[in-house]
């Protein structure tokens, strides 16, 4: 339980900082949370991330199952904190133009590739364990896909984000999907990826 | 002595810092502070952060007192320095709008809790103990929580830091309870999550 | 071949988050991509730091020149995909003033100079051997070289970068060789200074 | 030697970065310096450094005085290069009004103070030895510094970069003296607050 309480601490914190801090308070947040729960939970705060650590074999399916949920239950959370507390929400509003969907599926899976790829070598690689740079290299990821290709798709590259934004109405609700299809399979892309480039680090 | 000594010199940089420096100003005097007086006093810098370092058991009350006082008396000369040899001074008015309080106790409490979460989690639990990553962990949780959180309160996560701002007239005196209400309820509330994910870390 | 594919996820990331993020994105690009495969490759992503970690003797003639190949692929697919997945193209005018060769030839030699010693100093010495700040420091050197010179040359310290700016169009291809000529120099003449300071360390 | 050579290569990229990028390009560029030279000089490149670490014992006055020689010879080959080659000179002109020498020896005594006093902590005591963050700290207190206090003095912080930006004619030559006392002044105090708060450590 202790793991779930931490994913749903640090999901809070990454969600709200991202509705109420843009791309830097987002990342921020992010890289502390990481340094403060990785050695209780990992530090996923991302299903797309929680994904690529179970194709990795380095969570178990329940677990795995458990930090989803309470990943997105902690977006909701701070969905409403956000809006009912600090009175901040978007409008909901569908405004993206024609072919704006390809661009923002292909954002969202790079983006998430780089991120979950970058998980993967700096928290869960052996060559790499005991580091001390985990959090400001997850951290300075997503600040650096979100300067990159935050203008093609909003920057989530996580659907436990794009959930707490649509509840917030920052994001459209008709367009959530392609935060599921791009960032998941950019997370399940990295986990193919690591194991060829580390073939003995199981 | 000498710990009082070090509380006192990284309270007066990081209160110094956010009259003259704004949120980066603070948080980075903060981080620098932190890796400077770290191995001396723990470097807390902050009422909050020390109770919270208190009912984890970390600190003896004795010291903690001590602790408060030069932490407090820290911001005061800070906040003369800042008036009177660098001419820098608010205007001490009160002009925040109705509901103002509730939303900046709130944001106090939210931001003190992440901070004193991440403290307590990086620099005195057991599995994080000797990392290099401490004083970068705990300064970007003041400039994420600043981001997020920041124009909502003023984004103090300090009573030494609104005392200062207080004498410096930056702060609205009548509001100065606001700043001991949130940040030391985030600070006692971190202390007990942080014993509830950690149970075997005494 | 792992060393090969991991030299051309990171260079695919710093090319491009140079052309759709500044200075800012190549930065933090380079710094992630470098903390994810130091490990197997030792994350050069840049033909010149390849030249100059291979005259230091810490990487053989073969891999050498395979790196440099997958180097510039990984750069020429990364300014497609920007173009044509993301509609992000340069004019590739030639628009540099009489005198600017020289400026730049020099702004892109020192630059390169700085980033290979960084490199060579906290990434291949013995006495900085298990360090946490590799990545930091050698993504701190290109934003640091970008804002002082980058307004000289564009600041690309890297062929690789600015085949793919050239590509891309950003860069204009009649003065693609101020960014072999500039950035090769600077990585030999940082190889010589290196074996000069750390005689004991071959 | 090669400490003299490291010293003069590190100061030269903080004076140049100074003069062409600003408070970020000067920090950068030390944090980077001392990440690549730490190993070699200890990478004070600042005679205000190297005052507080001889008076702290941690370096031999021949070494000391060498060091002084080499970082002026960096900063004045720092100013010609950025003069003659990238044509960027200042006006030369002492326009600060009355009063402003008095504040200006304080914002530069007190930005070195916490400079040498973290560098002191974080680079010379037992307590953090092996650490990875004493790049940024170090560079870190120095941006702290200059967003705080830049205002006031122009945010040196040291002789070095102070006799460089008076060549290069940013700053005004009949105002160097300020950029002595201040600095030395700061760095002195820190070593004695450093033996005072780490009696142990001598």
């Amino acid at each position: 339980m202790n793991k779930y309480i931490t994913e749903m601490i640090g999901t809070f914190f990454l969600v709200s900082g991202a509705m109420l801090g843009g791309a830097m308070g987002a990342s921020l947040a992010l890289m502390v949370m990481i340094y403060a729960g990785g050695h209780v939970s990992g530090a996923h705060y991302n299903p797309a991330v929680t994904l690529s650590v179970w194709m990795r074999g380095k969570i178990e399916m329940k677990d795995a199952v458990m930090y989803w949920i309470f990943q997105f239950v902690a977006a909701v959370i701070a969905a409403l904190v956000v809006m009912y507390v600090f009175n901040n929400e978007g409008s909901g509003a569908c405004k993206e133009a024609e072919g704006w969907a390809t661009k923002a599926i292909l954002a969202e899976m790079l983006g998430t590739f780089a991120l979950a790829y970058v998980v993967l070598n700096v928290a869960t690689a052996k060559a790499t364990s005991g580091n001390s740079f985990y959090g400001l290299a997850i951290g300075g990821t997503v600040l650096a896909m979100a300067t990159a290709l935050g203008g093609f798709s909003g920057g989530a590259f996580n659907p436990a984000v794009a959930i707490g934004l649509g509840v917030q109405k920052s994001f459209c609700w008709d367009h959530i999907w392609v935060y599921f299809v791009g960032p998941l399979g950019g997370g399940a892309l990295a986990a193919i990826v690591f194991s060829f480039i580390n073939p003995d680090d199981k």
